[in-house]
């Protein structure tokens, strides 16, 4: 046996037992004749007591360990004269009397300390030793105890988990499936799944009623900072159910999660806005709030008065930074520089202060009057001290600026604390996006995204107005997951496809198989799935879910520790009749 | 809300509420002026009446409803003068006064009964409606209950289940490897995993010291009965551990899903034999121990009575059947056909019968004397009653003949019975093994599977004797899965890449990322991991792992019901950069 106990498990009440510990040296002191080691597992830290009087022997051989050897040490537990508070096993430590070294090892090429002093780099390539770091670890811990919590309430509600196909068949439109060459079929392709959709509607057709799977999915696409080629979803599917019964299904899921994983009891229901309203008041469908700084619309205030960027502005609103007033020159330009980087766009900035003493300053004085300024501030409810930003231009992307510029002042006012956590439902998304290049309508979610009943009326006549039984969850500006009542209506399925320019044939061929499958009687339902990596992130704090992989790729989609991808022997492309025709690269 | 209760919820002491069921037409019978229709779901079956005197209407309209229509029904709940004792709702029916179709249904290709009219082909290709059937559907549910107290297991037992990449790197030996081309990196490849055993090893040198995934592995390989392209494992490794850590940890899960799903409590260990054994008395890996039979050398006992066949035989040996010695002529015929068929391939069968009078018959009589005969009787311990059943020529091909004729007289005398189970951990495997085409040793399992201390001295002087620390477990003569304590020793290590043949660069090439986290402080480890389609299949009974998969492919790896895999369109390889190349198909 290698241990008796792990590195975090004793304490005072094991004081003169006998124990046997395993782990990596952390690091030694010596202090007057004695040699004090850490030795680290991933329970805890253990301070092992090495008396050169005692025994100069094994006090020079551990004199000899360096930082990470794995070592197994024998001896008794004492208390300790010098106690340490910030670790469970401080007020103990080991007189150590037999000292085995399992296995050397090398200088790391970094430091295995929280503070580590490797560069990200060089963590990416020695994962396996960054991995070893308590901040990185603990990541990989919380995410097996969520997926475990995740599974255990959906497997008491009544939900299987159910495995279904990695091997699928890949569909003309699939540019960003990854696809996988047939040996036993030379010239034929299986695609990675970009998510289990289809399989999951065909359980439900199959009268599972509810499903679930924690589930690797796959995107061949450029990979922003916060992307993986693969990542993890909680996919999930219920059948005779309303969109209702599916948000009070996974409010609850998440509730249960936040309860016992971070001890926050959330006993109101989670705030709901229509897609409308997020872009209206906050520019984006999935805003952020843990702040407030909701957008105020100011063009039936602003016209008229000779100033032409608000006159011939489609759009003009702003923001009120609460006690912001005191804002230097320095401040408000950072701001307008801010606005007037090319991926967020805006021309510049308007701000109106609203000094404590109640005057007003603001970089439109020429053109408006005190009076005028007043009643701006009075649709804000600014008060004396707060500072009004505002931005004009087209609607869209004016939004989207100001959205930006909310959360910078969010970040600038410390109001997007990581322990804080800001629910919201986001429903009523529109059906259908119009794309101008193409010239057609694309389904914002899938083509097997339902209509609210109301709206069907305006497939005919306006398609791009109807809204879709669809929902997003959002937390904290980040949506976790989102989903849809499907269509289970097969004339309805019909005038989805042809508004979305499918010829039944085109339809045929992408989803046959699940056009016939709803012919032998397709139960109403609906689902959603969660990313179970930004799920992770959040409740850890994390700004990339890179953190919460254990072995994640980069930018390029590489794996730089191990090589990934590469290229193949010359034979193992033969054996699958491929050749390489590299032509771009 | 579409229903207040499901189809398999409703008692006798739910009579006279109002209820609403919804789910699919079973089956319709009229009699005598009343409809009764059985409405399923995933939860029962619940009887529904439509009562013509009543409401004609009503009772019209589901006259009309056929097989596999969906439906949602209201009424109220009686007590049944004709009670059903063979389902739970059996007690009580639903007197319908409202009736809604959610879907119709074109009549299924086959009958959604246990008992199905479809065949194998055609229930593939309908999987949607396959899964419907009450028998496929459990299969499904034990797995999700197997898996999820699996999970239960693990995590009391302190194990972290840790996701490992699905797009790894292809290695120059992984004939076996699906690869998949990166779009971002054109001309590469990433492989998908045949086992996450390189990065379960990593998470060991990481300091997780209990890991476990359940998770897809992939092999392109000729499918064989009971093979699937894509398979799932229950994948687990453990740190500062010996083997008798390994076989109890898993010992432990293993008797843990008995306990929980089949309420089978074992309370003795399981029984251990080496693979020498395993081989000497069963002629395989992976004995059936449900029933005796055990071989019985005869060499010694039968040299020197001038017949040839055994007096030129390597090996002669045999198997006592139990009061089989009432076997007829036809039946001893049927028996040598089946050991001469080419997969078995042994050149004949001698038989001695020992008759309940005590006479013996046999095929050697010209041979033989009754003395003799009476000898070989005492050795295999046989009683007047028994049949004596002898094989006779090189060892190896020899013992596997008389294990498949073991197996047959098994399923013969009805003592291959799938509700008893009989485990077993065959230990001890060889280390290698030798290749004569390419006259090189391969590992048994694989490089990093740690030789038996006592032998590492042969790795020098003989090789092929060599026992490795590893272990299989063995459940009716199924293989459920397997593993090994690693090697962690660099030195032995290098010396085992040395016995296989490797070059310096070729271990540094295929597993250099290892072979370097290995020089930071790698702990003892070792693990195993078991194949979950199979060990769901013992638990079902099954025959075929397919019938626990919800979406198998078939013989030739596809998928037939979505028709994957599948041409690609010429733009998708243009954009790999790919062309075919097919030379043989």
């Amino acid at each position: 046996m290698y241990r008796t106990h792990t590195c975090g498990e004793l304490r005072l009440s094991d004081t003169d037992k006998n124990v046997t510990l395993a782990g990596w040296v952390q690091r030694t002191r010596k202090m007057g004749g004695m040699t004090f080691i850490d030795i680290r597992d991933r329970y805890g830290i253990t301070q092992l007591v090495f008396n050169h009087e005692n025994n100069p022997e094994l006090c020079d051989q551990a004199n000899k360990l360096g930082r990470e050897f794995v070592i197994q040490v024998s001896g008794i537990v004492k208390e300790r004269s010098n106690k340490n508070k910030n670790i469970p096993t401080g007020d103990i430590e080991l007189i150590v009397s037999n000292l085995v070294i399992l296995h050397a090892s090398d200088v790391p090429p970094f430091t295995i300390e929280d503070d580590s002093d490797g560069g990200d780099d060089l963590r990416m390539q020695y994962r396996y030793l960054d991995l070893r770091r308590n901040c990185v670890r603990k990541n990989l811990e919380l995410r097996h105890k969520m997926t475990f919590e995740v599974r255990r309430y959906l497997d008491q509600q009544n939900f299987l988990e159910i495995e279904t196909p990695m091997l699928i068949k890949s569909t003309p439109e699939g540019a960003r499936d990854f696809v996988v060459p047939s040996r036993m079929n030379p010239g034929e392709f299986y695609a990675l799944p970009q998510s289990p959709q289809t399989f999951k509607q065909l359980l439900m057709v199959s009268g599972f009623d509810r499903y679930f799977q924690v589930v690797k999915c796959f995107r061949d696409e450029d990979l922003r900072a916060d992307r993986q080629p693969e990542f993890t979803q909680i996919d999930c599917e219920m059948s005779f159910v309303e969109q209702e019964d599916v948000l009070n299904t996974f409010e609850g899921m998440i509730k249960h999660l936040f309860k016992e994983i971070k001890k926050i009891d959330f006993t109101e229901p989670f705030p709901r806005m229509t897609w409308a309203d997020a872009m209206k008041y906050y520019g984006s469908d999935k805003p952020d709030l843990r702040f407030g700084m909701r957008f105020v619309e100011l063009k039936d205030l602003t016209i008229g008065k000779d100033f032409g960027v608000f006159d011939n502005a489609e759009y003009v609103a702003g923001i009120c930074a609460e006690g912001c007033a005191t804002y230097t020159r320095k401040q408000l330009d950072e701001l307008t520089e801010f606005v007037k980087r090319p991926q967020i766009g805006a021309k510049g900035l308007v701000y109106v202060r609203y000094d404590e003493n109640g005057a007003f300053k603001s970089s439109v004085d020429k053109f408006y009057s005190t009076e005028d300024l007043l009643k701006w501030a009075e649709r804000f409810n600014a008060k004396p001290g707060d500072l009004i930003l505002i931005l004009a231009g087209d609607r869209i992307k004016t939004q989207k600026a100001l959205c930006e510029l909310r959360l910078e002042m969010g970040n600038r006012l410390g109001l997007r604390n990581k322990d804080k956590f800001a629910p919201l439902w986001v429903i009523d998304f529109p059906l259908l996006e119009w794309d101008e290049e193409t010239q057609r309508y694309y389904a914002m979610h899938h083509p097997f995204t339902s209509p609210k009943p109301e709206d069907i009326a305006l497939l005919d006549t306006d398609p791009g107005k109807v809204r879709a039984n669809a929902y997003d969850m959002v937390f904290n500006g980040v949506e976790l997951g989102g989903g849809s009542i499907r269509i289970h209506d097969s004339e309805l399925q019909d005038k989805m496809f042809k508004v979305l320019g499918f010829t039944e044939e085109k339809a045929q061929y992408q989803f046959g198989f699940l056009i016939n499958a709803f012919k032998y009687g397709a139960p109403p339902h609906g689902g959603l799935a969660f990313g179970l990596d930004r799920l992770v992130s959040l409740f850890a704090g994390l700004d990339s879910i890179r953190d919460c992989i254990a072995f994640p790729k980069n930018n390029s989609g590489r794996d730089t520790m191990s090589g990934a991808p590469s290229v193949l022997d010359e034979s193992q492309l033969e054996e699958l009749q491929l050749k390489l025709d590299i032509h771009d690269k």
